[in-house]
């Protein structure tokens, strides 16, 4: 199946939506719950684990399931994805996520529009962001080479350890960095934080890029390759 | 394999009952052991999403696992299940649904006939359970259409999700939160919610089979279509 | 593949030691860390089903992976397993199920040998393993009629849920059962209370067996059916 | 696909950094966000499955996906893989695990380079690191016979359960014990208490592998079989 461009933005815009209402609609009720908060962290991980494999899954097969623009940059330059396309998909990808996070606010009766005031800034956590979107954008380079029908698990599996592993909880995702600025509860990012982040995360996939380009070659460099 | 009608009503009468007694008994176990709402709403979910992806896996071949009647009505208006055999399916859900809350209560050492007081009610909830609905049956009908096989895992682990980043924990199916308004429990919802729970629950039905219903013509609504 | 005898024979005690010694090893391992019984039977239920899924995939090919008493007995009523074999199926699920108890101990520096003095006895824990295996029997049952490959994991799957919608945790198992009856922690039974335990588990197997064997068979019974 | 040493060598290393990073660093999440224990075990448990299921699959079509001293060295003595390559794979797992710890430490502002004052020892330590161990090698070389495929996920749920089933929370890994014995934190093990644990690790793998070579041939030693 080939789906025309403007169902294709609309699985990225419904898609991120619904990862962002996800991650902040989780946040807040596992934050309400508990007075734990590496319980409350359970409760976000596991919705944000399982979503997301159901999402790739559904939509993968209609926009690519990116729903996250440094992974649209990186088809960009892979030449997968036409530059206005991409453009047009990151576009969508972000107003998603706002509309995701505002979504969100009215399920739990909070006010709709919100701007955080929580401080996820320094050194360790701009490294996080760049080990959380290497691992990310790694994940799928090499899946799309070894196994790419299971590229809707791997994700969810990575992303549920990346959010524990990393000082950063793994935002990975320049949309979701955004939309996660205007909400003010466990989620939230200052947005005078995010540039920051979304730096990071450009790194992060620009890293991913560079070494599963070595890594992936099958054959040595040395050796006489015949043209492909 | 192809079941009678006997044998497709039984199993969604056993199923519903199944998936009801699940959602109420670990609640009633949760919720006895923990002092943490999200520890209590963790093991509310997990057995839940784990018996979905159980039962649809099982009795999917059998009667098609719909379990709820907003899905039973969606196959109806697709014209995939006759109205007669439709409204069948809607009785068994509901009694097997009712029947569940029964099971839990007495292996709980409940009294056996309870009526639910617990008040969920309010714009914030009725929102949720659009949402919900509206997620769920998106999930079944887009799966149909891109990978049917995964309907078991994609339902739990959607299920999963939904428990945490909506703020009603998803009923999203009429005939579960008619059988929770029988169980005076963690689970539970008092019957005067009921009615407003099922008119959210049917417009997110409505919704998800409108959105799905464009979404999925992969051909672009301007361009000349062949004759399929 | 086939195995003879004494490989089919070594796996199912193998593969039941190991099921017991996860069983009570993470009972104490939850219980020792946690003062909240919901956080430890999370502890106790997620690597009891990651096991069995593991378990039943390697011993499967090998043995059938019954490591259950009643899954056994069905087995031999169906004629798929001798009344000898069987026999001897039974006795290395006890004496693997008490050997699983005993290693537990001494990995966690306990005396090696001890009797439970849990109580767990009461009309709402016999229903709860008659509920409990019946949908342990039913699942076997019909995912060989329906999807065979998928057993391993719809078993670990059924038996997350059951841990937590059963008011017995669901043992569902008599090897098993007499096992924790030799553990005086956590997962422990009073070995006073098994035998009713055993019971009420026959009793749920027996109507698993009954009511699958009537679901299963895919034409009406009015109907003229073809031999088959 | 066939990689070259360089690339085989370069997997071996990240996957095992990335295993040790999410093995560490999701411990340091879990025990800062919660006072208690058995949490903090799942905020580490849940991760570490994930990831291995990820690195494994992604990995494995490259180098094998060993990450682990022992693992190799059973291929080794199967002859799977020359003593030389195998060397060097356990010189870069080993050094990939340190530096995976050292990521861990940077990434949450802590002193990247630690040295453990954990105390793991003793008998019942000891034994639960022969019996993580040969499961993991019982588990690897069993799937390879039965199900190669699934190896990945089997080798995540086994680790998942054997955190919590064996009293050492189940190292199983000569690299990954020496690296947390550079992590003063919850994964850390004094480096006095590596040894024991390698010595007991290497007799797990052993029992492994010479109970897996008589379990796994199919016929009885006391018929006469066909030359193979």
């Amino acid at each position: 199946m080939i789906f025309d461009p403007s169902r294709r933005l609309f699985a990225e815009g419904l898609g991120t939506l619904l990862l962002v209402c996800t991650v902040v609609g989780s946040g807040i009720m596992a934050d309400t719950l508990s007075a734990d908060d590496a319980v409350s962290l359970l409760g976000n991980t596991i919705p944000t684990g399982a979503i997301l494999v159901v999402l790739i899954t559904l939509l993968g097969p209609i926009s690519g399931a990116h729903f996250n623009p440094v992974v649209t940059l990186v088809f960009a330059l892979r030449r997968e994805i036409s530059v206005t396309l991409g453009l047009a998909y990151i576009a969508v990808q972000v107003a998603g996520g706002i509309l995701g996070s505002l979504l969100a606010h009215a399920m739990f009766d909070l006010p709709v529009v919100q701007v955080s005031q929580k401080l996820r800034s320094g050194q360790g956590q701009w490294l996080a962001e760049i080990v959380a979107t290497f691992g990310l954008v790694a994940t799928i380079l090499i899946a799309l080479r070894v196994k790419d029908e299971a590229i809707p698990v791997l994700v969810g599996l990575y992303i549920t350890a990346a959010y524990w592993f990393t000082a950063s909880t793994s935002f990975a995702n320049p949309a979701v960095a955004i939309a996660r600025g205007f909400s003010d509860t466990f989620a939230g990012i200052r947005p005078l934080d995010v540039p920051a982040f979304i730096a990071a995360e450009v790194i992060g996939a620009a890293i991913a890029l560079a070494v599963t380009g070595w890594l992936l070659r099958p054959k040595s460099d040395g050796e006489p390759e015949q043209a492909e």
